[in-house]
């Protein structure tokens, strides 16, 4: 059930506990793919993954500006601080469970919410009324994981499958030289950059060009497996928190 | 151009100071319209009204979550506190600003959020690198606006005409025989309710049924153009602040 | 009761749990009324609706300060940010609370703490141990309602009953003169103005000899008699918040 | 020149950078005093302070409600928190500095805000546009500031000299035989009490009925000669802030 | 048992509700004392009325950067404010009272510590699950309290005896010829100075040449037995919060 | 250099703008090891490091307690939230910085403060006069890493090197066969746990016997070489932010 669908009506005469709440970002993904790929992509993982599971789950509406600071030298590209972001989730979590939708899983599509998310949802399942868990779905795709980049192949390719027509394929060649082989700039395990500009000539980190519709297909799918799998976790998770060791 | 459509290549390339947010709520609309009425509004009315302006604008994707607390008591209403939304909208403005999009119209579907909205934005005139200005359209509409309402019929009718899916005519002589006639209960111009449950049986106050898809396309060309005078204001004022009168 | 006067044994054997807490600002209003003037107002109002009234009521000492940011252009004009405002407020309610007075007015002087009186009493009611309702005295005048301004007919007439010495009425003409019409700048519905500086040349809009000790008097007795239809409103209601709906 | 009193146009044409802001309290102070002492105490004093100062200097309205959580256990007693309190004081300093009076004297009458009104005072003077100095009446009366007490002899003979009909003369027993000792309840030079009510039976401590309105009057004509010579200082204090050492 | 050193079951086996919080600073003490003077008092002080106590207490370890802005133009000086110093001391101390140790005296080294951790401790009395109370060293060492200054004659001492080769003892003669002989620059009671900078030539108030080890043991112990006697007082206290005066 | 030690005049002629900031937790590690474990361990790496270094580098004072809630069931555990660690980071930094100490590295020895410190070092780049990096001593020891655990191989064998009398070897069986294999509890990329309680029977996570001081030294080595890689790096980096892409 997808809440901004449904009247209040309908919402009553639905029962379950389990909800979906995608977060996105609008930011910078190169010249080929747009600024809302990762709000696309949280919002496609999040309608696959409530049709892959086996429970009646709700899906709440898309957050659509995140923690996208980090690429602010791009055109474009909007973000809230850190703080206030994780107070829209957390309150937004908050009135989720006021309706009984009090097992979350926060549908992410975007590498700079997830330290944020995490904290937000420890501190949700600690002092509020509710139990999160963030899912990213790049982190949940097996072995492509390891090639995630930054509108590189694997957010291009699923971009392929659901939304061809946003992709510019005649951009192609510009984004695939301008790209940066990895994400930020290391030395003996630190990251020295901060802003995506330090090291991605044009925002593009990986090869957009190295994957097509079809790993799209494969990833939305991988996606949406993972997702079910933690719903069903979820689910059966007995979320009370630990007594005191005596 | 919207936002989340384009690269940030594509937003570099384009040369306009003037932006629309569109800032909607996730809350009950009685038995018969979606909690997403007043995104679709505001998105509706965003949309019209770039394009009945005769400048380029840049459209922000749609912020879904806004001050409806007031609604807490009806399955599915979303909220985040007045603070926390109005934290949300400002710093998603000043990310707009830093790239030159610093007029602003905020195009809001939601009657909760106007004080916010007229707060926050005061705030950034005042003390940002911005201008911006909110735009309620039910506000904007002529006459039609005594008749607004909650789910009623100015709401209705335009989802008549934009999104006619999503209205549940068949729930209609129930929406209307549970509605409200007025928002509140007032002694000596004091309203003295603070939640729409206290004085609406199913949520809605005004008929719906009193309007249809005509009406909804005539308050769509109303708000559109209106948004339209308005862009034309905001792009020609000269929004420096006063001096200290000396 | 006046509570500044009592001692606190008055107030243990005060039995009530009605309150007023006056609020006022300090600023401009016009050439030719004092900057005290929305505090004047609000601590007359509430005395006089205090007398007015068949309950025992607590009158709380008058908070000076407000939101009055919009006139900051004009000399002497105070101001606090609206969040201060409304932790000043709430907190103070809070400890009126404390002692049994539970059920609060809060009288308003003042048209730019309308806003922030709303949202801060509607969190109270929702979230504190209390029922605070805000009562700004010109909307409660009938008719008379209509022609507020700022440093106009309705303010200068109230002033002219309660402390004629304040009014200069050697600066009549002046103040009338450099008077605007009406409040903003407005287009479709839209106040482009923030700063009253903006569209008042010497900061009153309406004119201020449109009125005179009488209309004052008269004011002052409707307000005062529609404070008291609120205590005995807010005295009677059932404060408990609506249940979920199921 | 009070500011209450005056017109936008009166402070526009006076000159000078220098302002009293009158800081109260309206919090118990025993059977016999009333719950405005410290309110009372600020006001007369600021009064006095710029009737005995040759320069020129503005009044400011007296705030009301202060640092008073300690006598909550007393009705009546109003307070706000500390945060919020030096939020209220900073931001009302930095208007009335935002109009040029940016030398501020803080008239205090209530020995719990003195701590709060020390660290804003300093976080003004460090971090805004303006210096600001706080001045409690009763640390500025020579050798007699070792009576304070609470509603003991100083406060209750200051009302004695400003507000006699405030004084109930007939619970001075009362008053006088419930009064403790000394503030607080000490061991190695802490204070192991916070709130009032641990160690004050009646709320009152010191004899109030050790003192006169001569004494009342002596007391105000010191600490208004105190508050002449600090305004003097005020005046022609370089209030630049030092180099960094080098 | 000092946490640090402790595994969690040698805290789970530890039977007491006493605990001692050691609070320092990090900031300039002249040309002859380290900057760390304030941690190593509080350490020491700490540690010695632990050992001086007949009852078992757990005692933290020490929170190094405190209240210190006012030495700010000194080189080295470290600091936070005191917003976030009260928050750090609130949650640390929540987190000890979560594990039973309820009673906890903070330990102090710093008098720009004083007013805010009186503060914070009285908002975890009134508010929190804990009872905690101030105790600063210098204050409680009888008649030589009145010669505290800063890296004078006090502090100096204490270090030599606790910590000898981290005084300079070859620019003590410095030292003492830079001295302030008071702290601040005073008029009519008021203290017109906000950075030591101000009045300091070289950071030192007192003459830190007029003591010795000797006077520094005498110091330490004087301080351990007042710690001792407050940690019994604190052990044997009602901390309960008094009934509302009825 | 090390802040505490050195007095205000050493270190204003000690001329470099690099600072290492010690960052630990006080929180279980298990029945074998110390709660100051990471305290310990983050105050050796940072001596090392600034030994290994060329560069001449101020060592401020380790921050004793941090972001471990999650071992909050484990007696003895101390933790302030995440917001105000990162403030008492933040001003901590800010007061380095103010002195000439400008490129920091923050020397962190829990895994707690990692995103915390992420979030507010890039805070520190962005929007104050500062670089600062965080550095956390087990992330930048080669292959070892993967062991890391939780009071498990590593950080045992690093305490029997730099403080053996503090590993309680008597121990090591219950602590051993106590340990769980892995930190949390995983479904699909998700870790399910908030509470270290939710999968560690006595808090420890890997085996704290597969390692010895040898192992210990060769860890600190390693931990110190590898600081001195990122002190070298943050010298000579162009800390300036890159240019908006136009």
């Amino acid at each position: 059930m997808h809440l901004t669908d449904a009247t209040w009506t309908d919402v009553r005469d639905f029962d379950t506990d389990l909800a979906l709440l995608p977060v996105g970002s609008t930011e910078q993904h190169g010249p080929h793919a747009p600024l809302g790929t990762d709000f696309l992509a949280a919002e496609a993982v999040a309608e696959a993954g409530a049709e892959a599971s086996d429970h009646d789950v709700a899906v709440a509406p898309t957050i659509p500006v995140g923690v996208a600071e980090e690429h602010r030298q791009f055109p474009g590209t909007l973000w809230v601080s850190e703080e206030t972001f994780r107070s829209y989730v957390r309150e937004t979590v908050g009135s989720l469970a006021s309706h009984g939708f009090d097992r979350i899983v926060v549908v992410n599509g975007h590498g700079g919410n997830v330290d944020a998310l995490r904290e937000v949802c420890g501190t949700i399942v600690r002092h509020d009324d509710a139990y999160a868990v963030p899912f990213t779905w790049f982190e949940a795709v097996g072995e492509h994981a390891t090639r995630m980049g930054h509108g590189g192949p694997l957010e291009t390719s699923l971009l392929r499958h659901v939304a061809p027509e946003r992709v510019r394929e005649d951009r192609m060649k510009e984004a695939t030289e301008g790209a940066a082989e990895r994400w930020g700039e290391w030395v003996a395990s630190v990251n020295l950059a901060y802003d995506s500009a330090e090291f991605a000539e044009n925002g593009v980190v990986g090869d957009p060009s190295d994957g097509d519709a079809a790993l799209g297909e494969e990833l939305l799918d991988a996606a949406a497996a993972a997702l079910a799998r933690v719903l069903d976790a979820v689910d059966e998770r007995d979320v009370s928190r630990p007594e005191r060791r005596t």
